[in-house]
């Protein structure tokens, strides 16, 4: 059965997507730790990210370097944190965490609940970014 | 001032070095999550991961996976989870947690404090399978 994230590719369930190219997605968490909480993930359904060749592995991170940096630029915070747990859905996704503070990347904290025209307003403006830096 | 990564480096203060080259070093972390974390650092003294240049990042990247490989082989964990955070340390520094549980990776938890000959047998262990792996 396709993953979550799989579903999100294929454009069969909704998500405010901020990035894309050939080999990789980023969207927004659904279940953001703060604003602007995005993952990124390789359209591969791989579980476990050592488990992805050198080459997408590396394509991985320099695409989530990019999507950081647009992070950076439109969402107020000290730096992007990053994490990568995947207990959850078995498809390797990075989470990229705007930080003010060493409890804003406690995945153990709740979750926020925004808007959907909130989220949607982020995710343009992240998107914005993506592409201009691009 | 030279960062306290960089005295390690340096082999100004000491640490239990798991994995070295030219560019990179990894070894556990003296206040781990859990037994066998491991941080990951570039030789280069950048304070924040996504102001390394393209090659040092992904090469960076590289090195933590065959880290984490090393890792899975003698630790017990169901996989390796990554962190970058970065608020304190003003050098890049990847966290490297084997986990059992999302818990395990949680920052706000309590360090655990082990015996300096129990710190060596764990980064041994870690180091020959990395050799080995190499």
């Amino acid at each position: 059965m396709p993953s979550i994230f799989t579903k999100i590719i294929n454009r069969e369930i909704p998500a405010h997507i901020v990035a894309e190219d050939e080999q990789h997605i980023a969207f927004l968490d659904i279940m953001p730790l703060v604003k602007g909480h995005v993952l990124v993930v390789p359209k591969e359904e791989v579980d476990y990210i050592y488990d992805l060749d050198d080459e997408l592995y590396a394509s991985l991170h320099l695409f989530a370097k990019k999507v950081a940096k647009a992070q950076e630029s439109v969402i107020k915070c000290t730096r992007i944190g990053v994490a990568v747990i995947g207990l959850e859905v078995p498809h390797v996704h990075i989470h990229l965490v705007p930080l003010r503070s060493m409890d804003d990347i406690n995945f153990s904290r709740p979750k926020l609940q925004l808007e959907p025209s909130e989220m949607e307003e982020i995710a343009s403006k992240i998107k914005l970014a993506f592409d201009q830096g691009n």
